[in-house]
C-alpha cells in the first residue's frame, strides 16, 4: 500500500505487445493497492528516426525545434500506454511533461527541471486513476517544450517520485539489474540485490548501462529507492538505495573496466609554482573533463604531468597540450589512447583496509602493469594497457569473490 | 505587403523534399514583404499509422487519448517545417495548437474552436519571424489536447486568418484548384479562377476533394479569401471569396455527381396531417441526415413519401422505415441504393432563368430519367440512375459550356 512510480524505457514499450505487457505490470501494482504513476520513454527507435528526419532537412537543427520534434516520441508512448491500461479495464490518463507542470530552464535538449507542480497528478491519483506521464520532457516558463537530455526519462521518474514522496521508483529496462561486473566480459558476474547510490555512481560504466548518473544523483539527493528490474521477466532486480548497515560488510560490490579514456603526458615542464594550474585552466576552457592526474617528482627542476581525458576529446586536448607546451617551455607531448580504466567499488572499503593492496597484488601476479592510480573513499581505479582489460577485470572479480554470495564476500576480506 | 496564412496539407509535407519545397513557397511569400503564418498537417500517412498503432492495442480507444496520440503528427511537421525554413536562412518558430492559445470545447476528436489568444503569434510576427502553427489541434480549458476532426487543419488556418485579419489564406494541396467538374469524370473540365463561398458549399462533392465544408463556412462567415493551389507547381489556383459583381454573369460555375445517397420510399401512407412529421422525427432521432424529400399527390386517400439518406446510413434508415410503416399503417417500404445525384451550381441562377429547363432537356435528350429534383437559390440537383452518372455529368457540363472560358459561358445562356 503506497505510491509507486514505474518507468518503462524505450525497449520496454517498443511495440504493441510490449506496451500491453508493461500495462499488465502496472495494473498488477495497482491491484496490490498502490497508487501508480507510470513514466514512459519514446518507443524503441522512434527518437533515432526523428533525428534522421531532421538531419535530412538541416545539418544543425535549432535545439528548440529538436525538442519540439523529439518530445512527440514520448507523447505517442503515453497515449498508447493509457489505451493499453484501458484495454485491461483500468482507469488511466496520460499527460505530457508540460501538462503536469514539469517546468525546466530553457537550455533546450539538455534542460534541467526547476520545479514541478504536481497538483494535477495528485488530483487524478485521488480519483483512482493510474497516471501516465511523458518522460524526458518539460516546458520552460514561456511554455516552450524542452527535453532533459540523456537519461531524461529516468530523471522525470525520479523527480516525480521525490516530489510526491513515492515509496519506490521502479526502473523497468532490458537488463535484469545491476551486476558485480559486465556479464558480457565476466561470465560469472552476479546480480546484486542491493547497492548504494554512491557505489552505483562510482560504478558509472556499469550503471550507465541501466541509468544515467544524473538520475541516480537526483535519487540520492531525495532518497528515492530505485528498483532496477527487467520488463521481460519477473526475476528480482537490484535495489539502489541509501547505504544501510549490512552494506558495510560488503567490501567490494562491483568491478568495472572502461575504454573511454586516453592519456596525455606533458614531459619535462620547468618545475615552478602554478604550472599545473595553467595546464588545467587551459584544458577546462575547452570544456574537456579531466579524470586522473599525476605529476611525478621533479628531476633536475623539471617534472612530467600525465592526465586522462575522454577519448572523444583527445584531438582537442592534444591541440591544447601542444599550445601549453610552448607556453610552459615543456619538452614534448606524448599520448596513449590504448588504455583501460579498471575500478573496484564498495562502501566497505571505508572500514576495511587491504583492498588496494589486494588489487595491486593480483595485477602484479597477472603481470599487468599499472600506469596510473586514483582512489576515492569507496573506489580504486587503475589505468592499464587496454589489451589486458578483460583479463584484469576477471582476475579482480575473482580475487574479491564477486561471483559468490555476499556474506561469503565479506568473510573473505 | 500584408499578412498571409499558408496551409500545407499532408501530401505537401509528406517527406523531406516536399517540406523543403513548401519552405521555399513560404520564404518567397515572406520575401515579397509579407508577414507569414504557416499551418501544417501531419505528414502523409502519419495519422493512419498512428490509428493503426492504437487499434493494435484497443478496439475503441478513448477519444482523449486518441487526441493525445494523433496531435503528435502535426507537431512533427511543424518542427521539420521550422528547420526547413531555418535551412534557407530565414527566422521561423513553431507552435503547437495549445502554445498559441487555440482553445476548443472538450469534444475530443471533433472539437470546435472557442477562442484564440493570438498574442504570441503577433509578437513573433512583429519580431520578423515566420510563425508555424500545428493544424488540427487545440487544448480545452483544462489543457487537455483536442483535435478538430475532418478538415481540421483548414479550420485552424481559416481561424487564424480571420482572427488576425489576414489578407489571404493559401490552401496548398495536391490538386491545382477547383474545377467545373471532377476532371477524372469530365475530361474537358476547366479550372475556375474564382468561385464564391456559396457555390463551393453547394458543390460539396467537388469542394470536399480540397476543403471540408466546415472551413469554407468559417471563411465565409469571417470573409477570409481562400486561395486553393497546388503545392507541386506554380500554376494559378482558384480563389474562393465572397460573391462579387462579375460572378453574376456566370450562370453555372460547376457540375458534380455523387453516388453517396440511397433512396427510400414508404408506399401508400394514409394521407392525414402529421404523417411526414412522424417519419422525419423518427429518422432524425437516429441521427440520420435526410437530403431530398418528395411526396406525391394523394390517390384514394393514400400518398407515397420518398427521401434520400447517406448510403452508409441506409441499413439503419430502412429499419426505422419498417417500424414507421407499421405505426403509420403504410403498405410497404422500397429502397434503391443505385442512384446518383447530379447537381449544377451557379450564383448567376438567381438572376437568369431557364437553367432548370436546360438541364432537364439535355437529360431527356440523353434518355436519362429524372427520379427526384431539388433546388436551392443557386443549385439544381436531380436523382438519376447510377448507371448514367458520368454520361449525365458530361452532357450537363457540355450544355452549360463549362469547358469554355467564363465570358463565353455567360454569353451562351
Amino acid at each position: 500500500m503506497g505510491l509507486i512510480v514505474q518507468k518503462f524505457g524505450g525497449t520496454s514499450v517498443a511495440d504493441a505487445e510490449r506496451i500491453k505487457a508493461a500495462a499488465r505490470r502496472v495494473t498488477e501494482t495497482y491491484d496490490a493497492g498502490n497508487k501508480v504513476i507510470v513514466v514512459v520513454s519514446a518507443r524503441g527507435q522512434t527518437t533515432d528516426e526523428l533525428i534522421e528526419l531532421a538531419n535530412e532537412i538541416i545539418d544543425k537543427p535549432s535545439t528548440r525545434e529538436m525538442d519540439m520534434l523529439l518530445s512527440t516520441g514520448e507523447q505517442v508512448s503515453i497515449a498508447l500506454m493509457a489505451m493499453a491500461i484501458h484495454a485491461l479495464g483500468y482507469p488511466a490518463i496520460s499527460f505530457t511533461g508540460g501538462q503536469v507542470g514539469i517546468v525546466t530552464d530553457s537550455f533546450h535538449t539538455k534542460a534541467r527541471i526547476r520545479n514541478i507542480n504536481a497538483d494535477r497528478i495528485r488530483k487524478e491519483l485521488d480519483n483512482g486513476s493510474i497516471v501516465i506521464v511523458a518522460g524526458f520532457q518539460g516546458i520552460d516558463v514561456n511554455e516552450n517544450i524542452t527535453t532533459l537530455g540523456r537519461g531524461g526519462s529516468d530523471t522525470t521518474a525520479v523527480a516525480l517520485a521525490s516530489i510526491l514522496h513515492a515509496d519506490r521508483c521502479d526502473i523497468f529496462t532490458d537488463v535484469d539489474g545491476i551486476y558485480t561486473a559486465d556479464p558480457r566480459k565476466v561470465p560469472n558476474a552476479r546480480k546484486l540485490n542491493k547497492i548504494s547510490y554512491d557505489e552505483i555512481l562510482e560504478l558509472a560504466s556499469l550503471g550507465a548501462q541501466v541509468m544515467h548518473s544524473r538520475s541516480i544523483e537526483f535519487a540520492k539527493k531525495y532518497n528515492v529507492p530505485l528498483y532496477v528490474r527487467s520488463s521481460f521477466n519477473n526475476s528480482e532486480g537490484t535495489l539502489i538505495c541509501k547505504e544501510i548497515d549490512d552494506m558495510e560488510n560488503i567490501v567490494v560490490s562491483g568491478a568495472t573496466v572502461s575504454k573511454n579514456d586516453a592519456k596525455i603526458t606533458i614531459r619535462s615542464i620547468p618545475d615552478v609554482p602554478g604550472q599545473a594550474a595553467k595546464i588545467f585552466h587551459e584544458i577546462a576552457k575547452k570544456n574537456i573533463n579531466v579524470d586522473m592526474i599525476i605529476q611525478n617528482a621533479s628531476v633536475e627542476g623539471r617534472a612530467d604531468v600525465t592526465f586522462t581525458v575522454p577519448r572523444s576529446d583527445l584531438k582537442n586536448a592534444l591541440e591544447t597540450a601542444e599550445k601549453i607546451k610552448k607556453d610552459l617551455w615543456a619538452m614534448e607531448v606524448l599520448y596513449d589512447d590504448k588504455i583501460a580504466k579498471l575500478s573496484v567499488v564498495g562502501i566497505g572499503m571505508r572500514s576495511h583496509c587491504g583492498v588496494a593492496e589486494k588489487m595491486f597484488s593480483i595485477l602484479a601476479e597477472e603481470k599487468i602493469n599499472i600506469q596510473m592510480i586514483s582512489t576515492s573513499e569507496i573506489k580504486i581505479s587503475c589505468i592499464i594497457d587496454e589489451a589486458h582489460a578483460e583479463r584484469a577485470l576477471n582476475a579482480v572479480h575473482k580475487i574479491f569473490g564477486l561471483n559468490l554470495v555476499k556474506n561469503e564476500v565479506a568473510a573473505k576480506v
